[in-house]
């Protein structure tokens, strides 16, 4: 993989590095890509890519994916990957998680490849979670709660059991194999780039291609993303004290980190998990609130963003959950302590006009003063204690 | 990458071994696959496929392609393949041709990649094959004829020239440059399963993407390959004596061939290259006719039929061509020396019933008797004296 770096820009606001977004030039370096006179492009050669993919595990959360769709994703990570399965999917009146559990087992041993699954219900995980104090993933029942940023966090303590050094997420709907093994290498490249353990990277599409009158069109970003950038910039912006572009990754639902950066951070459930990891860097590291991570502060943070050269083409869900993901968006920015006054009120209009404007009111919350869920870091969680206790009482994990 | 092997089952004509479509479990493997357990899968790791890939050649025709597209296709073929785009783009009113040349060149820079370029209609290119007695790619004016198959001729050369032992053909115009990376390591991994220096890697594609009603569908075969495929099997069945459904290929517009076996091969003209490879290869080493290639008949010709992971998306041409494509691909079977007199009644009248239902009569032929024109194999020409021709008159060409 050759990419754009050093990246040409960079905005700094305290500890954080938000790098501008990277270009890639081209997908598959070979094994030696070596110096090439390009003093502004950097290549990583399949060795180099591969000893940190060793390291690296992908998580997909999964709720009622097609299985086909689910079995390309995977046929997609390269080996040395782990994979981390964490299903939402029902198990009533269609037992689907079994099917996924099938499906995979059978690719794994097929494609020789490490699995794990899990049911993100899984009666066991509840009372671990409690046990362990982290019941901020809990729901009143003191069960786990629904939610992708949910999946998320069990993906991390499976591989934080695994010893990995890296966590990446990948959706499992994505049309394209081809895609998702550009998404890995993204990874790989992005932390073979980094010059401190703390870092995410962040990936923009080429294109998102959508069907308008019968035809494919290929816009850059979605409606979501325009407005999440635009208000996380205003953000930015209103730091630094000079107009900024930076961010056009505000929403990427394909993203990593370094484990030592992701058990430190605190995650917000619902549709605002990727802008919310951003803004919570910013609150942590930025220098604008007290902070007691004096450590990872001297290090540095640093955030890449690199746009793929696959567009992004997966299954479309309807319109009607955009309303509430824009919406989460909007919130996850607008509930930030380092949020603005000015900014303030441009987004509650912004969210007043959502609201007016949706026909479906059950797809977006009545309230718009509504704070998410925000579950706290898992560094508390003594991952020998929460491998034993998993491996004990989870009857829904596989590990293939 | 893994994939079935042994091949599930192989048809035998004379010396020629056409495989069963194999399927891929895993577009990329990492560095060491090792041996999995499973006795029908083969895993190449990136080694393996790299060394394959250092001596394999990647022809790209292009007319009037995107430029955007065309750069995609570029960034995703490996770094360790020779380009070799033959381009039959206009020159005027615009210097398409020009464009092309200088984005390859500065995507080139970066990328640090070997390409080569070459105009097809270059005027140097006339007189080279005519003073090489290679008159078959001329027109009545002594110019290298518009098409393809010609196209792909001047690219083979090319890529002996580079004294490289593969090429395989992929088309510029496909939106998602991580399939046309799994195309090249399909190649790869096909030329390091064959167990002769003759071999020929036929790509199907997982999916042709359609849209229908504003939503996105994935049938497996278009009309065309659908009706191809029934047709040599139809004649395949009839050599062997028993119901064939081997052929799903027939139409691969992304195949790959060793160059001992494509300096062997006649190739056809307008669009029915590629089911006319197939037909050549039987004629030639099937044993149904006499043959002068006794070498490569005592050692046999493998093709290999690899599905891919990814679906093809590619711009949509419009469907006019599709009628005049089915009808070169139909007369190509139609033509061959071994197509039994039943068959030939059957594609007959397929033949009459598209010339009756074609309301564009422009775009197919009215002569349902037509014979393409027929290039003769490559071997014929001197390489060396067709390279230092080509260096000190084809002002189009550029090595990158």
């Amino acid at each position: 993989m050759r990419l754009d770096f050093p990246p040409k820009n960079t905005e700094r606001i305290g500890a954080v590095s938000i790098h501008e977004l990277q270009k890639i030039y081209e997908i598959d370096s070979g094994k030696l890509p070596g110096a090439n006179g390009q003093q502004s492009i950097k290549g990583f050669g399949y060795d180099e890519l591969s000893s940190i993919m060793r390291e690296l595990a992908i998580v997909i959360p999964v709720k009622n994916e097609k299985l086909g769709l689910l079995e390309g994703a995977l046929s997609g990570i390269p080996n040395e990957c782990l994979v981390i399965i964490v299903s939402n999917s029902e198990r009533a009146p269609f037992d689907r998680f079994s099917m996924e559990v099938e499906m995979i087992k059978q690719f794994s041993r097929f494609a020789d490849k490490k699995i794990m699954v899990i049911n993100q219900k899984d009666k066991g995980l509840g009372p671990i979670f409690s046990k362990l104090n982290y019941t901020s993933i809990l729901d009143s029942k003191g069960r786990v709660r629904n939610g992708k940023a949910e999946g998320m966090i069990i993906g991390m303590l499976l591989a934080k059991m695994q010893l990995k050094k890296y966590v990446g997420f990948i959706d499992g709907d994505n049309y394209f194999p081809g895609a998702v093994n550009e998404y890995v290498k993204i990874f790989a490249a992005g932390f073979g780039m980094a010059s401190t353990p703390y870092c995410n990277i962040r990936i923009s599409w080429k294109s998102k291609p959508k069907i308008v009158n019968n035809q494919l069109q290929f816009p850059r970003w979605g409606r979501i993303s325009e407005y999440s950038n635009k208000y996380l910039n205003d953000l930015i912006s209103n730091i630094t004290g000079s107009k900024s572009e930076i961010v056009t990754t505000g929403n990427a639902g394909e993203h990593a980190l370094s484990m030592a950066l992701a058990e430190n951070l605190n995650y917000s459930t619902g549709y605002s998990v990727e802008p919310y990891e951003l803004i919570d860097i910013l609150e942590k590291f930025g220098g604008l609130l007290p902070s007691d991570l004096a450590g990872i502060i001297k290090k540095g943070v640093e955030i890449f963003q690199i746009e793929t050269r696959n567009p992004h083409l997966h299954e479309e869900k309807g319109k009607d959950h955009l309303t509430g993901m824009l919406q989460d968006s909007l919130l996850a920015i607008n509930n930030s302590k380092i949020c603005n006054m000015e900014l303030t009120r441009v987004i509650k209009d912004h969210l007043l006009m959502l609201q007016v404007k949706s026909k479906n009111k059950d797809t977006i919350s009545k309230d718009n003063n509504k704070k998410h869920a925000i579950m706290e870091p898992i560094k508390s969680i003594s991952i020998e204690t929460f491998a034993e206790m998993l491996l004990n009482n989870c009857k829904s994990l596989n590990m293939m």
